[in-house]
């Protein structure tokens, strides 16, 4: 069976949980009626299971080709299938509809983005990133600038790339040496070699709209001295369409151990016209709408791999006759029982069951706050959806992504041997999901990001105001059911706190105590959190159940969201006892011991 | 720098830790005085990192070729590795001097395996598999068996392989269909189709000795009926050399996520000649003979890649400028500073020390133990001996293989974005040592195998052994030193105690909690098992601090070994907590739900 569409957890999730229909009044949310919402996700379910799930494997056992000629071919398939991609409109659904978009909210295209990830990782990444140029260019590009490219952006006939990277530079962009120098024309000569460009060139799009990272002659040093250029493979002409070919040229691809059908390209700028986007040396800011949303993206890629991985092993685990249930045989006519009957084999796929349902509860939820944050009329509400996008965008991005290649990992140990073949799709699942956990930042400086910036913004008021969330939804639920869910979120809210205190006190006083306690408390901020998810998820399943239905989803939401309680919660202890251990023993050694 | 063999770590496990002089009246370790075992390490150390290592790239670019004639090309220069792999002696270290065997004891073997697997795994698993090979057949071989097969088995002239895995049964061997069909003149004839036979075809051997498990006609259903045999791919002759080619054939070869180098091959029996070894219908029994040598020699794999990644990684972490230390530059006259200086950087670089070198003790204590199995005049030593072999086993392989998956994942994450392209070896340790959670047992099996048939054998003797050696240990420590040690290891037996007591009071009344609980207990197990070894290794450094060595190996042993109490072991809580919340919910939904 191949990969299906989780449309109705969705639909939960959007009508039942988070209840967009609350949001009606609201612009944004005017065109997202529930009944709407579910054709729009039944119809991307097909279109992902029928059309890009299958060219999965091709370009995995493919990749891409560069030529000598600087041109790229993706895998066989990919142009059609993205042809067909733009032709239904799928890319439009959460642009500006002064700009060809419909206009969606991001929360619902979260749900058709995870599911073109799960279906095809390598090819979800050449629209993925073309949405994020289309933000950066929506949030800070002239009205020319907009008006020229926004359009084909959004309809995604053209493709946007990020260019940040140069090889003596990833995370510190303060050593960024790709130099640009104006010209009498307002233009920009931009000269320099880019490392790791996804979609830095294909054969998908009619053109190619690089968003540069480069240092305009005599700026500042360091990260005070950045500019944001728009650098196109083909420079637009007077009608908009693409004319003269730029002299931005893709020198080569990476050999990479997954995503094979993504180019990653070598990028060299050799006096290719750029256009300034922004102000002068403060390039990086509006890199970072782009990289924000493209951070959401990959936390959303690990649970889209971590869903397509438990699909393949739960109909592994289903077939495969192996053995007998301790219990007795579960399918004594057979000659053996399917390997579920296995409390070893169970125990991953419910893991994966609680992260996966729980980590896409809260991609829904954090998204909804970013919607809110543009849409809500009350600017207590739009505050709060800010702070929330901030604090909580290296949690998704990290937690999510290292949750979900441990997913994927159980996936393929339920496979057994099959697993390691590549005859089984999960070796690809492992391999691709892998890259998430790195690029974007990686996800140690996500957990920096998160103590070292996000938590004391503002004097802490995202994290106090998520505190205060928390402590209401706990004191606030009376329903006994609800018991389990309240004080499995009340403790690790607790020790979430308290670890909260702790880099406060100690943090300060040496910042390597806070580098430190920086993954192990973005785990347990993540492990806080999916409480949280499932707590809600609880009350409205039983809420349903009270009302009457009988479907038995409701009764698996609650059974999978008490595991979570059970048997991934109980981390939080250890992340807290850990992190509170300091830096001392961390940083004693001097570099020559390693 | 390529890989560096860890000979100063084994020098200080055997000569301080293990004192293998001790021993050095018993027959099996008169030849392993320290001067020669180091002189061995030194030798084998180069040796790998010579030949071996830099074949490993190559082995998994090229991978291994079958052709229509049924043959197998192994990668480019293994043929010649092979051949001075053996011409220098290596295989015969630890095999019986009567049969052209070095007879040095196991743990010497042990400290040359992990160098080889470290250098190129792929490679290592042919000679691996041989020595598995020689032990079944010196155990259960007739006399003109272990004179036919052992000598060429102890030079490594010929290679063995076990064919275990037909298409509809792995775990289960029960299910099993080879048929052997006994003929007039004593031997057997085989057929049946066997796969994932590593090292079932390959260049590098005159001659292949496969291990076959089939049933002979008419006999018993179930895991009664199956005997093993002796299937050679050339038939000796009269003067014991290849003689005549036996039916079985390679009809093809596995494409696999990593260890390209090794040939995992389809193997074909067509009435392939046959010698039965041991008694009709025994044969798992035999083959759990080298099973458990294999099992061994998979948990050596998870350290020897993790140790390899860790040197990687360190190097890259030394060398790449990135970003500035959060106290202050360290490296003012450069660009930025090494990453070495993250917090977080080095929190992975400590976890890869502190599971390397915990992990690789209890190898070499373990190894010891079964050593000491064989060789001790004293029936008391002989006994515990085996029952530590044998209680340990897969915890080595299960836990070890874990935890080093997790260490080369670090290992990638501390490269970024270059550890994800092939261009830097920790893409291929990855993907590597996957297979090593799998093959032999997966971890899931091991764990049911420890809690089913180990706890409990012979009235749970070995498991109070060892309980009352750590107690013994604990309560015989009087210096101050050791304090954060013995308290460390004496809470975390008291958690693993208090976990084997819920699982007599719990797993024999619903043996789905057993089950349920297997993972859990055995990573429980794994992290005691490694705080004793910290301790032991603590002890041993203390002391020659004590006598007056300045070498900063010592002070660098006690931190990472204080790193480890304070770091890794907290996770016992966690995995305590888990395993007594049962199997109910974990079994609750039905297999539809999935």
């Amino acid at each position: 069976m191949p990969y299906q569409a989780p449309v109705r957890d969705y639909v939960f999730l959007l009508r039942d949980v988070l209840q967009l229909e609350r949001y009606a009044d609201l612009p944004a949310f005017a065109d997202a009626a529930m009944d709407t919402v579910e054709a729009i996700l039944e119809e991307a379910g097909r279109f992902t299971a029928e059309v890009l799930a299958p060219l999965n494997g091709v370009g995995d056992k493919q990749g891409c080709t560069w030529s000598p000629d600087f041109t790229v071919r993706t895998p066989a398939g990919f142009k059609e299938a993205y042809r067909q991609f733009v032709d239904a409109g799928w890319p439009a659904l959460g642009s500006d509809p002064e700009f060809g978009g419909q206009g969606l909210p991001h929360v619902v295209n979260v749900a058709v983005s995870e599911m073109n990830s799960s279906a095809n990782m390598a090819f979800a990444m050449y629209p993925g990133l073309t949405h994020g140029c289309y933000s950066a260019i929506h949030v800070g590009g002239t009205p020319e600038q907009k008006a020229l490219y926004l359009p084909k952006l959004s309809s995604f006939q053209w493709a946007g790339t990020m260019n940040l990277t140069e090889p003596h530079c990833g995370t510190d962009l303060g050593l960024l040496r790709t130099k640009a120098v104006a010209q009498a024309d307002g233009t920009y000569r931009i000269s320099g070699q880019k490392i790791w460009i996804s979609g830095g060139e294909q054969d998908l799009t009619e053109n190619i709209v690089h968003l540069v990272l480069a240092r305009i002659e005599g700026a500042p040093a360091g990260v005070r001295g950045i500019s944001l250029f728009i650098v196109p493979k083909f420079l637009p002409d007077a009608g908009g369409d693409p004319g003269e070919r730029n002299s931005v040229k893709c020198l080569g691809l990476e050999e990479k151990m997954g995503i094979h059908g993504n180019a990653t390209c070598v990028i060299s700028h050799e006096e290719s016209v750029g256009f300034l986007i922004g102000e002068e040396n403060q390039g990086l800011k509006l890199m970072f709408v782009m990289m924000n949303e493209a951070r959401l993206g990959v936390g959303l890629q690990g649970i889209a791999q971590a869903e397509a991985a438990y699909q393949a092993a739960a109909e592994f685990a289903k077939e495969r006759l192996q053995g007998r249930s301790l219990t007795g045989p579960k399918n004594p006519d057979g000659p053996a029982d399917p390997i579920i009957v296995h409390p070893d084999v169970r125990r991953m796929l419910m893991d994966a069951r609680a992260i996966v349902e729980g980590g896409r509860a809260f991609m829904a939820w954090t998204a909804l706050h970013g919607d809110l944050s543009h849409a809500h009329p009350d600017e207590a509400v739009r505050q709060k959806g800010r702070d929330y996008m901030a604090l909580m965008t290296p949690v998704v991005k990290a937690f999510l992504t290292d949750r979900g290649f441990q997913v994927c990992s159980d996936a393929m140990q339920v496979h057994g041997g099959s697993g390691f073949t590549e005859h089984f799709p999960v070796s690809q699942y492992l391999r691709d999901v892998r890259i998430a956990l790195i690029y974007e930042g990686t996800n140690g400086v996500q957990a920096l990001d998160l103590v070292g910036r996000k938590l004391a913004a503002d004097g802490g008021r995202g994290v106090m105001s998520f505190f205060a969330e928390l402590d209401a939804f706990v004191t606030g639920e009376v329903d006994p059911a609800m018991k389990p869910f309240t004080e499995g979120l009340a403790k690790a809210k607790g020790e979430l706190q308290e670890a909260t205190m702790w880099l406060m006190q100690n943090g300060l006083a040496n910042p390597d105590n806070a580098g430190a306690a920086s993954t192990d408390y973005l785990h347990l901020f993540g492990l806080t959190a999916l409480a949280y998810m499932w707590a809600l998820q609880a009350r409205s399943a039983l809420g349903k159940i009270a009302a009457g239905s009988a479907d038995p989803f409701y009764e698996t939401k609650l059974t999978v969201g008490r595991y979570y309680l059970e048997r991934v919660l109980p981390e939080t202890a250890s992340r807290l006892a850990k992190l509170k251990t300091g830096s001392e023993l961390l940083m004693k050694l001097p570099a020559e011991a390693f």
